[in-house]
Formats: structure tokens, sequence, C-alpha cells
């Protein structure tokens, strides 16, 4: 197995060799100082990303959709009432686990494409006089649908409904690569990964807590263990993890943070607006259009793009593979078939991007599209020339 | 931070620099067939070392502790019946979680340093006429105190019973370095994880569940999402995770299987053995006994060795960490202070473990015990001289 | 220090990632049959790759001009007559390093940018009655213009002339990556290195000796010590060298002959091939030529491109480094300032190629050349396309 | 294959695993400033390493022999006469490259175990009163024996002469873990390599050389091409090689100059002194004695342990690594068969010696020597437990 091409999934990214030599570690005494000397500037580098002051930050052996899990385990009861909309197919897995952990949601079904509606959660939260919603769920970016929201609206549509509920986040696509501010939004937790902002493989959930949540597993009963955050909170206190952490990839999450502050984040984050642009006028070259349906909601690290009616998108991801050996994104759920995805996070170049975007033209054309061959990537490159 | 002593701690292991290598790959697309040709091969490959013909394997980016939970969350429901034993901190562990998740568990409070004891077992089954006893669970090698226990001997005491409760295993610290037999022994769950006889990084619980247990997640009510084995199980046939899949982990699983069998399963059980009858011979030596209290529980992975009353054991990993820069582990729970353990699963040479008996030795004269130096080196050279 | 960008110089090439891994090992002692394990299979894979069957291999920790020098010192003495062209930089250099040595040259000039002038070479041949000639110098591949020229012809030139002399071949920028027959073409002494065709990092000369050149040095007299054939031979016969070999890369070399071979030697060469023939047509679209003369001495390993007079092609190289992060070639000695160069050897991608031809693009149209952007990128993509 | 074990040959060393990553480096333009960046760091941490304020420093793609060849051909012609004594197999075999070099050697045979005759260097210097010896040859550290050499009362030899003889030490086995001092010894060319006092793999030649020694390459007429170090220092200027650099092996370097300053270079020392001594306790215990004659030779990076009359010493060697898969160095030249070497140089701990003490134990007592095991193991220990 070799693999020579940059990837361009939406996540896992590509990863810096020197955050996979990090990772790879002799293994150390992880009930040690030594691995304190990794563990707490982790803490404090994400909470740094999160832009808090205070969070409280926890990181499990997992995934995201582990720190989910961490957000509704340690937070809720059984019949929890949850208010949610279903905009995509990350939105839709969120709700399917909160039911499956018997909370009670109450969906705003949402169009594919668009972001979540902040003016009807606001309606919903002054209606609900009693308080009975514990917790809004808000995907911050919608990797399926490359559908970015406003989250500062959700916090002004519970702000102005005087609604004390909770405010979850998953930011899993987005933090690291775009702009996530913890505290000026009121999120209450805030969910993420190892293996997209923070180009790392994946094997970590990597959640924030705000006071409110971290009070709020006091009173909540929904069952929990491993993903319990006190008894991390206890081992954290005492340089360990309640089981084995894992050291690497925690180790390679501190390289990830040093590397991330070396350029600063909102050099990070402009770089990702730069190469997402790029990727967007390569679209407008081709003739086609974004799932997401206006610019307000373009994502930075993903970009959902619809082919034509009656063309099979998901060719373009099979084709690429097989005859060029690069690796794009199918479309999930409703948009199955109907949108391919550029994953365009993490340490990305220009020139790595041309490269995803030449790939992508020679398929389309292979496949019959009516595309010039060059003309994305001549997008692109007429805006990459003249920088961010 | 430099990293030149092997480790003795019992997991993570020491780590053969090809699985190491093996784990740190390039992002590949997860839902590709190239991350099929790494995943089913694993899964046969787990399968065998259980030893079993048909378990269904499952393998989570989570730890042994999620192993557990996968066990519980999959087949129970509140209220349910659980027979366990409790002889040392990791059998503790899992009555808890089963108590956090509002299972009815019957502790049977045993000696820390005594095997299960499948006696009582039998009697308790016999007892239980109307099979209210949904689980009985079993630690087979408890890390804490050095104690294997007899699995085949709780299936028998199940059969005697004519009960039929499900038998979970908790082999976190036995599978892959001791003999474990899963269609013998019937057992309906097997957990495990990554980081100690597959020498590889803290980070998947691999699990194997029996047709019954499989059958028992169709009644089972307590959440699960993230350990959803169904989910699993679906994802797997389509070459892929639920979510994102620690694949450079499981690139490193297909090394170390291939390394296991390459040397032979048996051999590898035969090597614990020899490696850790030297270090039985050392502790003779010494003078000291260790914490399981008798030959036939001694396990091969770990030795837990007691320190002379009025001695606080726990000084000499400190010591070793601090003056010789080599990591042991300390005592747990109720031998906390008492004993100080010596981990010696996974890859390691006679070489390597003479230089751990070394470093004991210099701490322990360093602490004032009268220990003759060299006195456990020779022993155990000795030993490892006639080989096995 | 981050490395995301493929590099486009001439060599060392890009590095596929297992083969960086299999030089990365610990400490073998290298006077064991363990060493003999890596070290004559490297010979017998090495053979394969010069098309010979009996060649005699040496390996020395050194590049490639170390192997120029292997070639001299070994099988020539102070006054020996010599015969060389000099179409380039690198032939410019071994004819300055025999002169060096006391060698007397009789140098060809030849214009930089044809290719060795196998009729001249006969001509003189023939007049040399005496056979005073020793060796005639061939540089397969003029890495400096991308020139290739055709050995087969100057094997002819001297079987036409009836001349004994030998037949010494730089194959650096060539062997691995482009047709090479030892045999075939009656080549005395073929010189190579590691970080070319064998896609490692540089440390190597690998010279191979036909049995007249090792006859030759039992009455050479030129000084040499530390590329003494005779000793290295002595050495391999004994499973090692005659001093600390470079073990690691010598593994590495392993990997990349197998590598090599499992895609298949002719396969490799065919991909050299399309590779660089889109480059081509990418020149062509710009309205560029080539440095090289003629179709029939275009280089498959790396491409020479003239830029416009009174334009210095060295801000080309200079831009793509700072702006875009990208490596390309400049142009060496007679020219420099006239030419880039885009090194296209080695393990890469019709992606890769892309991303290289767009940022050439890139940085000409902020150089102000009339090139249009994403017109030599169509043009490779058009050529890839239909690839063979 | 797997390395579990540490080596203890007399170099290569065991290498720590941050310097294997640092080596394993994706490809850079090596005619860039980034190279720079690695190049001049190294150059004046070497000249630290040799205690010297104005050294010239060259390092070659090649080892130490290499760095004698470069020492000897850059300064000499032809008949040169030269002055050395043969006290082992390494000052033999630089001797032997002289006379390969038509040079003419006065070799002043010593026994092997003694260190140079200072003395004796003294009266054929003065005894020279027309100055004919250009060079006095020095081996610091001889390899074989284990002898370490008094190279100031070298120096004071030439000084007391009133003799212009340039100085040549050859301190492979001891730059970097013993105290070197250049210029307060007077040393006109140094001679080490990457895989001794520096831990990296082999591959590097490093070479000091005193302006007086520079200046001499002006007149000296032996030829040179590869190893001219008037064409490296060109070559430097310009941040370049005059042929391609080994970047990785480079960047392995500057990480290890990093790695011995910020242990501190007297620490190294006494760290080595400290293992040595312990080794050395062992080898009392086991009723054995050191190759060299007396302690002021005692060599603190190789042991080299006479066994008794009759016995092959080499046998301990082979059943070490086919036994234990553990490796010593054997006897050479006028010592095979009645030594074994124990290398101690490098990253060791005292663990790490004390598993190669154990196994060397086992080998000799299953050889029948009368050793008892434990015994050197327990009087290195008595030894390592007091400290420095």
């Amino acid at each position: 197995m070799s693999f020579q091409n940059p990837v361009f999934i939406p996540g896992p990214t590509n990863m810096p060799e020197h955050l996979l030599q990090a990772c790879a570690m002799p293994t150390i005494d992880h009930r040690s100082s030594l691995f304190g000397d990794i563990l707490h500037p982790v803490l404090d580098g994400v909470r740094r990303v999160l832009k808090s002051t205070n969070a409280h930050i926890f990181i499990f052996p997992s995934t995201g959709t582990g720190g989910w899990e961490t957000a509704l385990s340690n937070c809720l009861s059984e019949g929890d009432k949850i208010l949610a909309a279903r905009n995509g197919m990350f939105s839709h897995r969120w709700i399917d686990m909160c039911e499956r952990h018997k909370l009670d949601v109450q969906v705003v079904e949402t169009p594919w494409g668009d972001g979540l509606p902040a003016a009807k959660y606001e309606k919903i939260l002054k209606a609900d006089k009693n308080h009975d919603i514990k917790v809004v769920l808000a995907t911050h970016n919608e990797t399926a649908t490359g559908v970015k929201s406003d989250i500062a609206a959700v916090r002004a549509a519970l702000d102005a409904a005087g609604h004390p509920a909770m405010l979850f986040v998953d930011g899993v696509s987005s933090i690291g690569s775009m702009d996530f501010r913890m505290d000026d939004w009121g999120v209450d937790v805030a969910v993420t990964g190892s293996q997209k902002g923070f180009m790392l493989p994946a094997g970590l959930a990597i959640v924030g807590f705000s006071d409110k949540a971290l009070a709020a597993t006091q009173t909540a009963t929904l069952p929990r263990t491993f993903f319990d955050v006190n008894d991390m909170q206890k081992g954290y206190d005492a340089n360990a993890f309640p089981y084995t952490p894992p050291v690497g990839l925690l180790r390679g999450l501190l390289a990830s943070l040093n590397m991330i502050e070396d350029e600063g984040l909102e050099n990070v984050f402009a770089r990702h607006t730069r190469i997402a642009t790029g990727v967007r006028h390569a679209v407008d070259a081709w003739g086609l259009t974004l799932c997401a349906n206006s610019p307000d909601v373009y994502s930075d690290s993903v970009s959902a793009i619809r082919t034509p009616d009656g063309f099979n998108a998901t060719d373009i991801v099979t084709v690429a593979a097989e005859q060029y050996g690069m690796a794009f994104g199918v479309g999930l759920g409703e948009v199955a078939g109907k949108v391919f995805r550029i994953g365009h996070l993490g340490m990305l170049t220009d020139a790595m991007m041309l490269s995803g975007l030449g790939v992508a033209e020679m398929v389309m054309v292979d496949l019959g599209l009516d595309i010039k061959l060059g003309s994305g990537v001549a997008a692109a490159q007429d805006f990459y020339r003249h920088g961010s």
C-alpha cells in the first residue's frame, strides 16, 4: 500500500509528518508526571482553541460520536426534552442518538443546504414557558452538506427568549479550522475530534464543558461510566485517566496545538477561507453549484458540490479512487448521489488543492460532464495568486 | 523526552518498532476497499486469537473499559441481575460500572490474591431456580493482583447448575499473552484492548460476542449508540465503521496479529510463561512473596510482589522512576502500598527482563530492604539459561 | 519545518513513506548474518535493475559522485587516456574529476541540449590505432539539460572501431527510472545513487562492474582505500563492509527494489514516460521549449525548460519556493538563468504532477510571462486522461 | 526482524528514537536556505563538541574511514613521511591506507593493549632534524583493544621536539563520548563519524581541520574530488554540498547535538565514565581482565575483555547472538579469539548495561567459564547505586 496523493475527504485530513512522529512514541508510564507533562498543556491548548477562559476540557479515547454521547449522558436524564434541527446527516445522527438514549427530541426539519433556523428556535423557545427544553443542539458545520451555521444567532435566540436551556454544539468539522467562540457564544458543551482541524489520526473525542454543563452532571441520571466526565476530572487531577490513556495521540495533539499556535489561530482560519474560496471559484468555473444554499453558510472546511440531475455524483468518488488514486467524499443521506464532497481542512497548501481540483476535473470529463479541463484549476490559481 | 529503558508496567507494553510504524500511516479513505483490506483480516485474526470459530468481533476506538461497557449496554436492561466476584481492582471496577448502569449485582467478596470462586458461583447459580441471573462476570487475569482465574471452572459451574446465564470475561491482560479459549469455555462476551498482548498503543476496545450474546442485543434496553454492536456490524458489512475508524491502529493490529501468528500463538504463551517463571524465581531469591496466593493462580503477564509489613511498596515505583528511569506498577486499591507490580507481557526478551529485575534490586536495596544485589537476577539467569 | 508539498527537483525524489520507515531501523550488529540477509538480496536486486546477469555490484556510503570516483580510481592509473563529451554540468564534473586524478581526458565539446556524439566517438576511436584510450565516459541522462543519450549507439561506436576501451556510464538519474541495459550495451562500469530512481535519501553510491572492469583493478595504480572494490568484495563475502555499513539505507534499498519489482521494472519506465509526456504537453501549451534539442533525447526523469530571452529562469525557482513552498530545479552552468527544471522521477502520480504544473503556471504568471493559467495543466490532464 | 534488545557493539550505538525520527524527513530542496538552516548549526555544534573555536568542519556522506582519507588526500603528497604507532586494528588500518596512498610511514610497533608511545614519538621527532615527517597519526581510542591514548602527551612530544609536523587524530570512538580538546591539544585534523558518540546511523564522516591543515591543502597533490575539503567549503558558503547532501542524517546530527548540549557535554562524558566503570567492576567480579594494560588507558566507550587461554572469545559473541539475541563485539586482528568486546557508548542507561552484563554472564556460563551468575551484575549494581 503506497500513499502518495493527498486526500480530499472531509476528515481525517492529511497529516503533517511531524504530528505522526509525535504520536509514534515509545511506551511511558501513564500514571507518571511524564504523562502529566503532556496532558495538562494539551487541556490548556484545547481551551485556547475553543476561545474559552475556563471551560472544562475532557478528552476520551473515542471519536466525535463519543463526544456527542459524553454531552448527552453526563448532562441529561431519560425523558429530557431537546430542541434540534435536522439539516444534514450529522445533525440527523445526533438526533438519533438522543432518541436511543430516550430523550424527547423536538426536531425542526430544515432543508439540507440551509443553516440552522435560529428564528424558529427563538419562536419555539419563547413558547416553552415552562422551560421544559433542557438542551438545544447545534451542528456548527454540517459535514454532509458543507453548511456552516451561525451559532451566535442560536445563542441570541436563547437570550431573546430568556431561556435557560443549555447549548450543545457539534464543532467536529469546524473547531481548529473555522472560528469558534465557546465563551462569546455561550456554548455549554463543545464537541470535536482529533482527525479534523487537529490533523491527527482519529481516536480522540475532545469536549469542552461550561460550568453550567458540569453542574448538570450532578443531577443527570443517564448511565455513564466510560464517558463520565467527573471520573475523568478526578483522573486528570492525578496526572491520569480513569483507564489507560492514548498517550501517543495526546502527544500528537500537543504537537498539533503548538503547530496551530505557531501559525496563529486566526491565520489558520484565514488559510482555510483562502483555500476554500479557491475551491468555490473552481466550482463556479465548472458551472456547478454548492449544496450550501447561500454564501453566508458556505463552509471553509468542506464543499459539497451538486452534480446535474440524472448524474450519479458518487461515480466521481469511485472513478477518482480507482483511476487516479485520489479520495473525495460521497454524498450522504438525503443528498447521496446528488453531491460529491471536497474536504479542504487541515494542513493544505495551494499546490495540494490544485491537484485535487485537477483530478476532479479529469474525473468529471471522464464521466461525460460538460466541464472544460483546466477551467476550475485556472479559476483557483487566479484566486490563489492574489492571496488572501 | 528520551525513552531508552523498557517499561515493566502491566500494560501498555513495550512496542515493537514495526508495529509503531504500521500505525503511523498516512490518511486513507476510511470508506474504501483499502480500509476493508485492513479491517476484515483483523477481525479474522482476532477471532483466531480468541480460539473461536464464529465469534462476532467488534473493535471500538476506546479501551478495555469501553469493552466492558459494550458488553453490558448491548446485552442487558436496567435492573438485570449480575453475578460477580470482587478479587481485585479491575473486577471491582466492572462491578461498579454495572451499578452505575443500574444493574443488580450480586457480589461475592473474594480475598485479593485468590482466583474466582467457581464453587461459590455454582452454589449461587444452583440456588437461582428462576434464572434471574442474566450474566456472570469473570476477570480472567486480575492485573491488580497478578492472579489468573480458571474460566473453564466458571463455565463448569454454570453447566453443573444447568444455568443459562451468559458468561462475560475480561481478558484485557490475558488475551494474546495467556491461553484463552472462547469456544471451549463457552464465553459469551470476551473483552480486551490493544495495549496488552497486542503490543500496541492504547486506543482499541476489542470484543468478541457469541451468537447468544448477539441475540441478547435484540431485547436489551440499556441505551447505547457509540458502543452499539449492531451499528458496528452494519458498518463492517460496508467496509466501514458507523463513525471514523482509527485506521492506523487497526493496521497496527493487523501487523500485531501477523507477528503473533508468525511466532505461533502457543509459542507466545510459552514465552510468557518462561519470562514470568524467571521473575518468580527472582522473587523467591529476594525472600519475597507474590500477592497471588497459590501457584495455580500465578499470572504470566504480571507479578504483584508483596513487600514487608511497614514498608511502602509504592516507594519502589517512585525511586525506580526517579533514580533509574524505569517504570513499574504500583499497588491499587486494597493492596496499595503493599505490593509493587512487574509487568512482563508483550514482546519481552530475557535480556530486557534482567534489566527490570536488576533495577528492582537496586531500588529495594536503596530503600533499605534486605535484598542481596544480583540475587534475583542470578535466579532468573539460572532459569533462563535452561530455557523452556 | 513542515513538508506538505511534493518536490519537483530532479532528485532526491519524493520518498514513499514505507521506504523511509524501512530506513529508520534500530541498530543491529553489522557483522552478523542479519546484515547479510539485507545485503545479498540488495546486491541481487540492483543487478536485475541494471539488466545484468553477472555484474559485480558495489555499494558505498557515499553519493553518485563517489560512484564516479570508484570507477576511475579502481580501474585507471595516472596519465591514462579518457574520451568524454561535455554536454552538461554532470558530464563536465566527471571530466573535471578525471583531470584532478591526473587522467588525460580528450573532451568532445557538445552543445548543451544535444545527446552524446556517438559518431564523433567512433571517428576518434578509429583514429586511436594504438588503443591508448582506456575508457569512454558516457552520461546516460544529463540531469542539467534533461537530455537522454543513446548508450547503445556509443557501444556501437566502440564496436565499429574494434576498440577495447571500457565504457563507463553515469546512470545516476536514469537507472530505475528509464531503461538501462548493462549487458546489452556492454557497459563496464555503471554508476547510480540511492536518491533518484530508488526513491531513497541520498547516501549510497551504487556501482556495477563488468568482469573486464574488475580485472582492470589488478593493474590500476590510482590510490584508493575507501572506494576500493576489492576490499568491498572481501567484506561482502563475510556479510560485512570493510567499515561500518549504512544498514538502514540498505534496508531501505531492499524495500525500494521490492517496490520496483512489485510494480514491474518495465511498468516503472512506462509510468515515467507517461508522466514526462504530460509535462512536455504542458510545456508546449505554455509556448515554451525544452533545453533538449530533439524528441529522441527528451529525458523521462527531468525536463529543463527554456524561458524567453531576457528572463531569469532562476526567478521561477525562487518564487515557487518563497511564495508557494514548492521546489523546482535551477539551471546549472552554461544554462544557468536560461532554464528551470522540473524533476519527474520516482514515485509520482498524475495528481502530484498536476500540482507541480499548476504552481509553475502561477509563478510564471506572477513573473510576467505570457502564460495562460490552467493551460499547461489542461494539456497534461488531457494526456493523462487517456494515459497508457 | 524485531529489534527488542539493546546492542553492545562498539558502534553503531543504540539510537534514541527521536534522532531516528529527525533523520526520517521528507525530501527538501538541498540547494535552499531550508538546508542552510540545518547545515550551519550542525557545523557550529560539531566545532563545540571538538572544543575548538575556529576549526573548519567538513561533513561527508561517508564513514570514519572516509574521514581518514579526507585527512590524507587533502594535506599530503605522494612520498610524504608519516609517523604512526600500530597498537590495534584501527591504527593498523589507517597506516595501511597511508601505504596505499604511497605515503612513507614510519611505524612504531606497540603492544596491543598499550596506549600510544609518546616518549618514542618524541625521540623520533627529535631525530628528524630535517623535519621530513609531515604528519603524526594518533588513534585517540583504539576500538579494537579498548585503549584510550593521551593525545596531550603526543602534542607535548611534538612541542618538546620543536617539530612542525601536523597531528591527525582518529577520534571516531571517542568524540562525543570522551573528552576531546582539538585546540588545547593542537590537533590539526580530527576525524569522527555519525554512528558513535552522535548516536546516529552510519553514513557521515565528520572532520575538523585546523588553519594549518587547511593551508596544507594548497600544496598537497594526492588526487581527491569526492573528499575535497575546498570544494566542500565552497558548497557550504552557498548552503549546499558539491553533490547531493544526506539531508536527513544532517538533521539527525542537529538533533543529536542539541541532545548532547541539553545534557551537557561534560555530563555526557561523566555518564560514559560511570557506565564504563560499572562494566569494569563486573569484569573484576568475573575474575577476568581487560585487554587494556593499565587503568590510565581504560576506554570509557568500549571494553575489550580477555578470556582464559584456550577459550575462543568469539564464541561468546556467537552464542549471545544466537541464544539471547544480543550483540557484542568480537576481537579483531591480533586479539581475535582472545577478547570479546562490550561497547558502552551512546545513550546507555544503567538498566540497559545490566541487561548486557546479565546476558554476558549467561553466555559465559553456557560456554563453561567459571563465572558465577549475577556476580558481574551485582558488582555493577553496587557501583551504579552510588552513582557517579
